[in-house]
């Protein structure tokens, strides 16, 4: 674990500022919008949101319905979750008493096996029994792993009873997905009597990232009404291209036109705001996770000229999922840096419920500015916030370290309530 | 401010540790059991409560409406305070964006001003505009005061336009009282269109200690059901006598035998727990608040002895409301000292909605373990609690800070839920 705190490059930082500024004068605003949008739809149990700070920028890149990285949250700030903890169990079913944690399939991984016993604290410390159950076919009996914080995870198989699922006597009242169904929809959690949150529809056998950021173009136009911004400060140009497939090379025509439309659409915007950068487009798998199946590109023709890695590359998501539609995602840069040799920064904030109850920086010293920073096999040191993100300070500046978290806990919540109307939808 | 952790005179804890332990073993059946309740009685907006731990037994001795001492809380957990004010503001107006915070009238207090700021600063960081307003005849201009914290505290004379209250352009969609209505309730505030919370027959014009304690002894009994403990562990007896008036010397003789009767039965509780302290009982008006009014009784025969000063004092509360019904409770040892000098210190918790948003030690040198803190004149140092009341730690000891901590948020949430059960019975 790093410390300290990012340094934003300052060159550019212009409209941000405006933007930062906007957040903090027209604060009530923002907030009493916000909570009339959880009344209309109620906020998913929680989320992460990666967010990509440009300076002249400030948007979400990728929103996690089965967030990962609890164990990186500053821990001077658990009593935020758990008090969010406590709200979103009193939300989903008021007389829980016991939840049952779904976990991902790669229970290898320590790093990740720390954030399930972090999220396992959250709901004992809330006053909620937890315990963490796998999906995976070789644990026969629970497994104990310790963990390099010195604390054990219990990973116990899943076992079914009729209608409902548990662990040996342990009968949950709530299943929480933390699993975000790359595989499929597994047949031992269809049709149970207990709540499963989120629902298995959120998984990446049905969700599509071009619905989430369709959901959140509406939502980033109806909130740049409420405080008078023009919404791409906020939002990433979206387009989804379907029928591509890489290994086949079909498709690929379409998807260097559309790739063109909005690398022109983008450069546009930085000749309207006097930005000298060159516009880049990401694109990557329409559904799935980890940094698979992505590409970040410059050129149109770049994607008729991909060798044969390079597809390939393009055709596996995580689990094998065959990558079909893509989605064409404006690049945003990530002008926030840390340390001496300038790592490239990028901030995930986490939400439960309808409360952001913190988050850290993704800081990594290996990539550019205008790379993916969750990809398979990167390494990233995080760094926890010092602050919440919960208490802006007028007094100050608006790129202070509070007001500067306070942005980041409002575009976070944008692309929360983009997931929520997913969600409503399904 | 002073800092370091009490320390709880050890010789009698041994209830009082089992207690802990129970809470903390029947965590989940605790707070799922307190989130059916706020299901069927909401919590009110806020309150705080003043809690005595004798050791061997650990309850409430007070329950303020209108809590003051904002600014006592640990700065660490404003974060707490802002999520529960929005729950709070949502769970009473979803639509509010500005809330008008109604002040007590001795505004000469700088350090009740202070807290005045540190209310409105939670409700500024929550995204809801706050100003304070005051209904002091004598006040006709807002009136800027300079607090030694260095901030300025704003009171505007409250206006009122139809059924509307308001200082000048600022039209709030919520009223929020912060006075205990002890002069009765101001016609300024009745009949408005505008939400008015606490509502005005929470004051004490119309509140009785009695009805609170009255409540309490329910929740008390149907919690310690739950947790298999008997009630006495957290509940100070209550007894109402009505139609007592000193001055004029009548209904003495009953009180007398009121107190006699309870002092027996204390002691019987002490036999059976075998606690060798001497019973004392405290008798205090049944309406107001500010520790007039107030006296500690070991001996029945002292109510009918009581010399002209003794008699004035207990006639007179809070703006001379005449004392007629009293309260005569338990009198609960304090038995957490803090420093060298082994000063009585005692808890005081602060709660927004359902939340424990934190709490903080009244230490006072000058008193003995028996008396009551918060009496005229006197002056105590704030010891903010360092930790949260919600991040019990069941691999530490029963007494541990975290664990003590959330035990003082269990039973000021009893409190808390005796207070909601008497509003609702308004």
């Amino acid at each position: 674990m790093v410390s300290g705190v990012p340094h934003l490059t300052t060159a550019l930082k212009g409209p941000l500022l405006t933007l930062e500024q906007h957040l903090l004068d027209n604060q009530a605003k923002v907030e009493s919008w916000l909570r009339e949008q959880w009344l209309i739809t109620p906020a998913p149990f929680y989320a992460s949101v990666d967010l990509r700070n440009a300076g002249f920028k400030l948007a979400p890149v990728d929103t996690n319905l089965f967030p990962a990285g609890f164990n990186n949250l500053n821990k001077a700030f658990l009593p935020l979750s758990v008090h969010a903890a406590q709200d979103a169990v009193e939300r989903a079913c008021p007389t829980a008493k016991r939840v049952l944690i779904i976990a991902e399939q790669h229970t290898r991984n320590l790093f990740y096996l720390e954030s399930l016993e972090a999220l396992r604290d959250i709901f004992e410390k809330s006053g909620i029994e937890a315990r963490i159950a796998t999906l995976r076919d070789d644990i026969e009996q629970p497994l104990e792993v310790e963990l390099p914080s010195g604390k054990t995870c219990v990973l116990s198989p899943l076992t079914r009873d009729g209608d409902r699922v548990g662990i040996d006597e342990f009968s949950p009242c709530l299943v929480l997905l933390n699993n975000d169904l790359s595989a499929g929809r597994p047949a031992i959690l269809e049709n149970l009597e207990q709540q499963v949150i989120p629902p298995l529809e959120a998984g990446w056998s049905t969700r599509k990232k071009s619905e989430h950021f369709s959901q959140y173009h509406s939502v980033a136009k109806e909130f740049s009404e409420q405080i008078d911004i023009d919404p791409w400060l906020v939002e990433p140009l979206s387009l989804q291209c379907g029928e591509v497939n890489f290994k086949e090379r079909t498709g690929l025509e379409c998807l260097s036109k559309n790739v063109e439309s909005m690398l022109s659409t983008i450069q546009a915007k930085y000749d309207q705001y006097g930005i000298d950068k060159e516009p880049f487009v990401v694109v990557k798998a329409d559904s799935g996770t980890y940094g698979m199946g992505i590409m970040t590109v410059k050129n149109a023709d770049d994607v008729l000229t991909l060798n044969r890695k390079q597809r390939n590359k393009m055709s596996s998501a995580k689990e094998g999922m065959l990558v079909e539609n893509v989605l064409i995602q404006e690049g945003v840069y990530t002008f926030e840096t840390w340390g001496d040799d300038d790592a490239v920064a990028e901030p995930v904030i986490y939400m439960m419920d309808r409360f952001v109850i913190g988050g850290f920086y993704r800081v990594h010293t290996g990539r550019g500015v205008d790379e993916n920073l969750n990809a398979p096999g990167m390494h990233f040191e995080p760094l926890q916030f010092a602050q919440s993100c919960v208490t802006p300070d007028k007094t100050d500046t608006p790129d202070a370290e509070p007001n500067r978290f306070y942005a980041y806990g409002v575009i976070a919540r944008l692309a929360l309530l983009a997931a929520a109307r997913e969600l409503a939808a399904f």
